[in-house]
């Protein structure tokens, strides 16, 4: 940090992302990354031709895509925000709406704190209850940005719609931002709501998915007054945020959404089955409508599992929250890298 | 704008673009862009393989292309910052060092009065001189931050290294900001200034000189200190800023610096040519050591001549800020494209 830093960011935390080794020997289950390469549309989107186009700026109002995006959706072009990765849009959210205080679980999306850091904003966090549930009654009628992931990260509970919209409905006058990362698993999706409800704030990524991760692409159904705001925040930090071959490959993914439907399913199937086994070795798996698990066990701490198993090529996330330390999430990636997994769990707790 | 927008930004305005028609008809001489697509060693390193590992996040440290891009400079990595275009990294250093103020020229670089609006940033407007010269002793002893585009946009008018160093020397008690996005059109880069001054952020970009302003590329060059507390501001905001494929093609266009060395002296030829083109033909000619003009005519308005120009299917850059309403500022693209250009001018001015 040098001496003229701003006094205001002197004591702000960054996030942390999960390790990202660049070596590749890892079974990778650490960053829920989907195990499922991008379609076959998309490499034949990437050209050498929009490689030479990249001596051009991209479209900033990215219209094929929104276009192309909307329509899968069903919904206008006026409704959609796109952005460079889904933190963009939750930085901007709290920008732009965080001004009387934030609220959210104390077990959730770790950058929601760090945003609100950043901007200066209260944060009032409320614990998930005893079982790891969102303590819904707390979220309604605040006069303040809530912000729910669901389902919720790191534990994968989800909340449904009717509840999505209760809580909605009880905020009139402020935001409510539903980041929806991890719906596409088995979660109910709210955007159709936002029709609805000019307060509702539907966020999503293609990271998870919808296998690109490393393209940077998230986006905002919502109103289209708030979709204006994040544009106006866009225009007026990072007009080019997203770059050409993102809007690309983010196009040839939107018209290809089978693909990915089908692999969410295969997803799910895998996770069911890891749930089960890990279940038959004595853990605790809470409910995930997502691409991962979060699961404990009696014998061994979350921390040595951690470390066992990168010892043993397979990387999955550990967090030192205190509440959640005997856990671990599990990304959920192929059925073959799942087997792998689950032998090695076998191998440490028979080595116990 | 909705109802739910803090109030500090009801009345932001954001920055406005130059037009990016995505059909292509035109001559594009509005957004200065290179006329030379990326080298053939990018259009190589984008390999089925790169889109396929989309489903993988990024690296977050771009360790290999901070390594070979610091290599090319002959700094260390620890004095490079890399992101999502150069706009990026000014709208961070607004953030991180404009608590007590910015101070920049009237005419410059549209965006800087954006972010010190975003950010609540008091600003001081410093006129350039009556022959668009920058004011150098108005800008030495601030006490805020200082930011000089070198060269100026949409000037093209450039200063030289020692008075960069008077400029940064003066200010020993905050940072001076070099936005050198031009530079290597024959400018002086002070990034070698950055060993001696703690207080000098040298910012550039991948997007003119470099080919790659659809891949949305932007660095800077400082001491260690205020590279951290850049990388504190992007790992708070978006830490997977710079997507894999611009990762990839990033280092590849690093590692072929000869060829972009040639196309700057290209574009520097044409440039001259073009001046002299229109210096003949009675225009003045601001002097530019960018890869653009700014030009003005007694014959004809600068709006009248963006217009007609526009009709003839050549797109130049407009601003209707007062000071400047006269000039135009025309991108140099290649010979041929100039050459359009020059006729259509010719045609424009006969048809009066």
């Amino acid at each position: 940090m040098s001496e003229f830093l701003s006094q205001k960011y002197s004591s702000l935390k960054e996030y942390v992302p999960g390790e990202q080794p660049q070596d590749k020997k890892y079974i990778k289950l650490n960053t829920n990354e989907s195990p499922y390469p991008p379609s076959d549309k998309v490499l034949e989107a990437v050209t050498s031709n929009e490689v030479k186009d990249l001596r051009l700026y991209c479209d900033p109002d990215c219209n094929k895509l929104k276009s192309a995006f909307a329509d899968l959706y069903g919904v206008k072009k006026e409704n959609v925000f796109l952005s460079n990765g889904s933190d963009d849009i939750l930085n901007f959210a709290f920008m732009a709406y965080g001004d009387k205080g934030a609220t959210f679980a104390d077990i959730t999306y770790g950058f929601y704190s760090v945003f609100a850091e950043l901007h200066g904003i209260n944060m009032e966090i409320i614990p998930l209850k005893d079982d790891f549930s969102l303590d819904i009654e707390s979220f309604k009628g605040k006069k303040k940005l809530v912000v729910i992931a669901n389902p919720n990260a790191p534990t994968g509970i989800a909340i449904g719609l009717d509840v999505v919209e209760e809580i909605v409905k009880s905020n009139p006058k402020s935001v409510v931002l539903i980041d929806e990362a991890y719906v596409d698993f088995g979660g109910e999706s709210c955007y159709k709501l936002t029709e609805k409800y000019s307060n509702l704030l539907c966020v999503g990524t293609f990271s998870k998915s919808r296998s690109l991760a490393g393209g940077r692409l998230g986006f905002a159904i919502a109103n289209k007054a708030l979709i204006a705001d994040l544009e106006k925040i866009k225009y007026s930090t990072n007009p080019y945020n997203i770059n050409r071959l993102t809007q690309v490959a983010g196009l040839a993914t939107v018209l290809d959404n089978d693909y990915y439907l089908e692999n969410c399913k295969r997803i799910i199937e895998t996770r069911e089955f890891v749930k089960k086994e890990l279940e038959r070795l004595g853990f605790v798996v809470l409910p995930s409508k997502a691409n991962f698990i979060f699961a404990k066990s009696d014998k061994i701490s979350g921390k040595k599992l951690y470390e066992e198993l990168k010892n043993k090529g397979v990387l999955i996330r550990h967090f030192e929250t205190e509440r959640i330390k005997e856990f671990n999430r599990i990304t959920i990636g192929s059925k073959e890298e799942m087997e792998v997994f689950l032998e090695k769990v076998k191998e440490i707790l028979g080595e116990l």
